[in-house]
């Protein structure tokens, strides 16, 4: 950014810059809206911003956002303490909580595996895991984790983290989005879809 | 948004929504980068936030973002006192900077005349640029619009609103830009384009 705009206007832009789907222009675009709008507002987002990163941490069983020591899902006695759901993130996990399938408690890895960026088993919580099924009663882990390459090196290593353990292991199937047109799915999905064919 | 988060998570969604551009996924997917990354960060955007809100103000001459009393130009010795050059807003000025083009002053606008909105020449500071020709050694008004249906508008009244003064009034270019195919330039333009057309 040129030199056109007062320091503190600039210095948001590089912070608003800094986030993921902003590029400089937009950064500015959204700096110049912030000062058109009544200061409340701007000052609003800035305060709901310093009361978020102070509040919410890591619930101390699954990992998942909490403004206390637990989580909503972890505090909730409706929900079926003997099925833990294994997600990447907290994005995954309100994704699944969004399909209105799922009412079991869940275990946020913050991550897949990936010797590359240096994100071994104990970086992404599985060994945090592993500990909550000397602990706790677990019937059934289901694996939701994305069908991608890091996501299915991380499944393929839960299933081996867990076979000393009498845990039945699930995964979320593979196949045929609804809506899709098989005839635009590529191969691979559909040979997942194929293998893991349902009897009607 | 479900009620998947704490409080302050969704508290910043929505804050986050209410920005041009982004809607409640983009802003969900923004409030869980900031809870992401570094403590710090998110804070250091947040005070750039009351920061920016607590400083800038509007320079008390042309309307620019100050953070003293005067803009930079209006500061600068070196810009020529004699043009004031006719923005909507300061996103504009910055880009007629970046052009690198104009050395004058500027005035900026806030808005451009629209009966609808409530926007009449008080509220767009077209009061004030008359006072200023009468205070300041003005030569040339450029009046450095978009030649949208309110920037023709704005453009029209503030020709009739000069002409009482003695004053050169000035308008920027109308035509094809650089690197278009006149094949595909609008009628308009074309047209606008001809009925300016330089002697080489």
């Amino acid at each position: 950014m040129s030199k056109v705009f007062p320091k503190v206007l600039e210095r948001v832009v590089q912070n608003l810059a800094r986030l993921p789907g902003l590029g400089e222009k937009s950064a500015t675009r959204l700096a110049l809206f912030l000062l058109g709008q009544p200061k409340e507002e701007t000052q609003e987002l800035a305060h709901s911003l310093l009361e978020l990163v102070e509040k919410v941490r890591l619930c101390k069983r699954c990992f998942n956002f909490a403004e206390g020591e637990w989580c909503r899902f972890c505090l909730d006695p409706e929900r079926n303490k003997s099925q833990i759901c294994i997600v990447e993130d907290p994005a995954a996990l309100s994704a699944i909580e969004e399909s209105k399938a799922y009412k079991g408690l869940y275990h946020v890895l913050h991550g897949l595996l990936s010797p590359r960026d240096g994100l071994g088993p104990r970086e992404i919580k599985i060994e945090a895991l592993l500990e909550r099924l000397e602990r706790e009663p677990v019937e059934e882990i289901l694996i939701a984790l994305s069908p991608t390459v890091a996501g299915e090196a991380t499944a393929a290593y839960l299933v081996e983290c867990l076979k000393p353990y009498s845990v039945k292991v699930t995964r979320i199937a593979c196949g045929i989005p609804m809506g899709m047109d098989i005839r635009y799915a590529d191969q691979l999905t559909l040979k997942r879809a194929l293998e893991a064919r349902q009897r009607l």
